[in-house]
């Protein structure tokens, strides 16, 4: 609720590009206001890019069902924005999206940040939530699959590892 | 998720009329196919009847945590379908619903369809859902408030029941 990251990429065969990434974050406020937030941003995002598909990360439930409920109302707010630009919206777990990226479903926060940014060229580290967001969308890129498609430029995976 | 019920009331000084009321039934399938349905659905009645306000019922979290999210999913489209028009969105907890509809916060639920029915002039008891859509409209429709403003063609209103 409080930040959503988003990532875009371009597929050109097994070629993976950056496009962009960012935060969108909702200020203090009503739920409506905070949910259009999300709901027009993304939709700029959309306008901008001009997408042909979207993923999505699958949730945890929390141990607090008021943020559950949060997490869930701004995750459907999202989901809407890809829905109502027709986007098909693949789901994946975050254990699916680090197996994919890392070659470890419990990879920590960090190695996901290091090889988003590997592999897709970057000169930084992206924030941790648009590295997030990015991570999915290569997960998307490759099919759900491993890093068996990627183009690693002479690098070899190892232990999910670019050696 | 799978029943959204909606109500629309017309407001002429105190008079409030009867407009339209229904359910919107999302089919099992893919979460983002089901919170389209939700989000179009409701972007059609507002296309049709072109409210200028609109009202939602605060929801209770779920002792399941996978149901609370699934709801809130379908909540936060159900909004964004709302925000994305523009609308003014207030909330009201079912006891602020019902105490202004019924005069009891903890009404049954034949007792707000029978009121309902009766404030509307309606000739049948609406579907529970679509009849707690429209107890909500009702209760927006009075600022929230209980039965004062209502034009109760005659009745009194005792112990939240028109005599």
């Amino acid at each position: 609720m409080r930040i959503t990251g988003f990532g875009v990429v371009a597929k050109d065969g097994n070629r993976l590009d950056y496009v962009a990434s960012g935060c969108i974050k909702t200020a203090d406020g009503e739920l409506p206001q905070r949910l259009k937030t999300i709901l027009d941003s993304i939709g700029e995002v959309i306008a901008t890019y001009r997408p042909d598909q979207a993923a999505i990360e699958k949730v945890f439930v929390n141990v607090n069902p008021q943020s559950t409920l949060l997490l869930g109302q701004a995750r459907g707010a999202a989901i809407c924005a890809l829905v109502a630009q027709n986007l098909p919206v693949a789901e994946y777990t975050a254990l699916q999206v680090k197996q994919a990226v890392v070659g470890n479903g419990h990879a920590k926060k960090e190695q996901v940040q290091d090889m988003v940014r590997r592999l897709l060229k970057l000169e930084g580290v992206p924030q941790a939530d648009a590295a997030d967001a990015l991570a999915c969308a290569i997960c998307h890129a490759h099919g759900g699959q491993g890093l068996g498609n990627l183009a690693t430029a002479g690098y070899r995976v190892k232990n999910g590892r670019l050696v």
